[in-house]
């Protein structure tokens, strides 16, 4: 275990081996790039400044602006050097003093998280959603279409996803307000037509997003290709109206009942830091067709992120854990579904978003949506003393993801109004 | 009618009562804005540089950038005030004369457009695909689930839209690449699963775009509003992979099958320009439901542009119109899609596109894509001397639009590799 000369608190989120990288401001300030340690929140455009990246990074002037996508568009080997560099800057014993000794660096480039406001990280040009857990897309077509015909025929061979809406992609926290829209008049007779009203059954998707990184390509991308193409990962919630959803989906997809919020945390974990906990999918493990050699991936390469997601009453004065999942979890890795979207040569530029689906497990309480948890509205949800079959008004949805050893945390925790 | 003193061919699609806006580069100079008359490209940012906006733009250095979104983000009442000076500077008897008497300007500032290279004239930040021609929707639902459940039970009540690629939305000629990706080994049989290749059914749509303007919404958008938010459109092909799509797309729509190209015309002809073109939507014209207040436009309004899309073969000399149709036959208008698009608060930013669906007529040769030519590639289509039930490589697909009176036309042409 590798500690920091700088001061970490015992459960802190952010230990020397996570290094994640957000943007952020104070006031009077431009918004720049940070990478956050303990509650010290680091601004790498200070550091980039001082000249302490000038070996290891090709272009100049990277952490001064509002986004990371300049940085995140070098190759890999940058993103890894630079990660490496602030790792023996902050080690003890120091590997690298020009930090630890220079006093006046140090206080211009720290900052108590407490005091600084967090932006989205990465201007995202395209934001693409997929449905990639087995257990949710079986929990959903179970409801919707019956328990034989749950899964759909292309499921286990492709990564099923849809391009989902970039302008409203939010850093958390964010306040989300409950959306209108139209809703089928009758439940059971959709040629009833519909009204228009406020959503009556909001929702949470605990999700993981991944980061898009490197230089835009114009031509399919192998599995290789994609692993190092990914720069990080983001926890997200695809806040959803269902009950707009179920009028409006058939035949091309979820449209006004996801475009009004997507909460991103704002911290990027990278690939790097997760290499310690890689583990495989759900795929790996069972007893499942080949997918087409575009799609093969022999480590079934995911990680193992404890996730959960749990709400908070306006009434209460802690959020309660209602759901228990795990990254690995999923049924196709993000590489996987990179490869997926690139097949035909389409191309993919920095700061575009991967939205891994709902990661839902096999258990009741894994579950990562309340459609699911309260099983369509047909079961209660405890959430404290208090009971839920979807959002109410006021809740604060806080996600969370640890890898257990390190203890790399990266949440969202946004109002639901 | 009005006539400029600036030589326009008679046959010229670019007359004065069009100025459209566009982003031009010529050799050694960075793209700009710029705007058409006949066969001449006018430089707008040296017009801008010699002060002849300067009464009417609310910000300076609007029309040297490489995209046009900062000038349509401003108020209608801006875009509007432009076109007219242009008109006033380039009509004869001529009503501002600073450019017509300015040699030197009118040397610097046109181009003959055989010698400039057309560029994409907006950064697009989210791209939305409707659906929105009663007739398309019908065709293709008639040949997917049969003529009793053609049309779903949401169509008329809502526009049925779906969140499409923006970094794959190119401007026009552009080559496009048929694409592989899976396609489904029976075709009668989904659970023999899948294999990989090159798309067999490769396809266009006809459509046409709204370039939505202004600044974000925070808020649901009216119908009135949403009118003028739209700053103009330009021609789409939404090129469809047949059956990449067919494999695909259910439950969460189109994806691979339709990411690796979206083609529009280089030129945004604006809805000030077509309002002499006005026309009702097919659902004026028709005993419809009444939509829901949020979606009624009492004027139903449409404009009345003559679509055509033509085909030429690598062995051909001249394409071969194979549909004319004819955008006033959409049931759902642009600012009924944006209405709609908002409904939940969705903020659309300048620069957005909408495409409007495929733009289907009641006539087997008003039909938007070869899907429906050749129903579902059950007959041949006739190409001048040659037939086609969909697209061969080489060929070049060219989509026109005019007005008749003043024949505002703006293209596609690009071709199938």
């Amino acid at each position: 275990m590798a500690y920091s000369w700088l001061k970490v608190p015992n459960d802190s989120d952010f230990t020397i081996v996570n290094v994640p990288f957000g943007v952020f401001s104070v006031p009077g300030k431009s918004p720049r790039a940070a990478t956050i340690l303990g509650d010290t929140v680091l601004d790498l455009s200070l550091l980039e400044e001082a000249g302490l990246f000038d070996d290891i990074m090709p272009i100049a002037n990277i952490f001064c602006r509002p986004d990371l996508n300049t940085f995140i568009e070098q190759p890999k080997a940058v993103w890894s050097n630079v990660r490496q560099r602030v790792i023996r800057l902050l080690v003890e014993p120091c590997e690298d003093p020009r930090l630890k000794e220079n006093s006046a660096l140090k206080r211009a480039s720290f900052h108590h998280i407490a005091e600084v406001k967090m932006h989205l990280p990465i201007h995202v040009g395209d934001y693409t959603d997929f449905y990639s857990s087995r257990e949710h897309a079986t929990n959903v077509g179970t409801m919707f279409r019956g328990k034989d015909d749950a899964l759909q025929p292309n499921w286990l061979h492709l990564p099923v996803g849809y391009h989902g809406r970039a302008s409203t992609v939010y850093v958390s926290p964010h306040n989300v307000h409950r959306p209108y829209g139209q809703l089928q008049k009758d439940a059971n007779d959709p040629s009833q037509g519909s009204e228009y009203g406020p959503c009556q059954l909001m929702d949470f998707e605990l999700e993981m997003a991944a980061v898009v990184g490197g230089a835009a390509n114009t031509r399919p991308m192998t599995i290789e290709q994609a692993k190092s193409r990914i720069f990080g990962f983001l926890l997200m919630n695809d806040w959803s109206a269902r009950d707009i959803q179920k009028w409006e989906y058939v035949p091309l997809g979820p449209f006004t009942s996801k475009n009004f919020a997507t909460t991103v945390s704002p911290w990027i974990v990278t690939a790097d830091a997760l290499e310690a906990f890689a583990a495989p999918t759900s795929a790996g493990l069972q007893d499942n067709p080949t997918p087409l050699p575009y799609l093969q991936d022999p480590e079934y390469g995911s990680y193992d992120v404890v996730m959960t997601v749990a709400i908070q009453s306006a009434r209460q004065s802690q959020p309660n854990v209602v759901c228990t999942s795990n990254f690995k979890n999923l049924y196709w890795n993000s590489a996987q579904q990179l490869a997926h979207h690139t097949v035909t040569g389409c191309s993919m530029k920095a700061g575009d978003l991967l939205g891994s689906g709902t990661i839902s497990g096999s258990t009741e309480t894994s579950f990562g949506s309340m459609l699911e948890l309260s099983w369509k509205g047909s079961r209660e949800v405890k959430v404290g003393e208090e009971k839920r079959k979807f959002l109410h008004d006021g809740d604060v949805v806080v996600l969370k993801g640890h890898c257990v050893m390190s203890r790399h945390t990266f949440g969202c925790r946004d109002r639901s109004t």
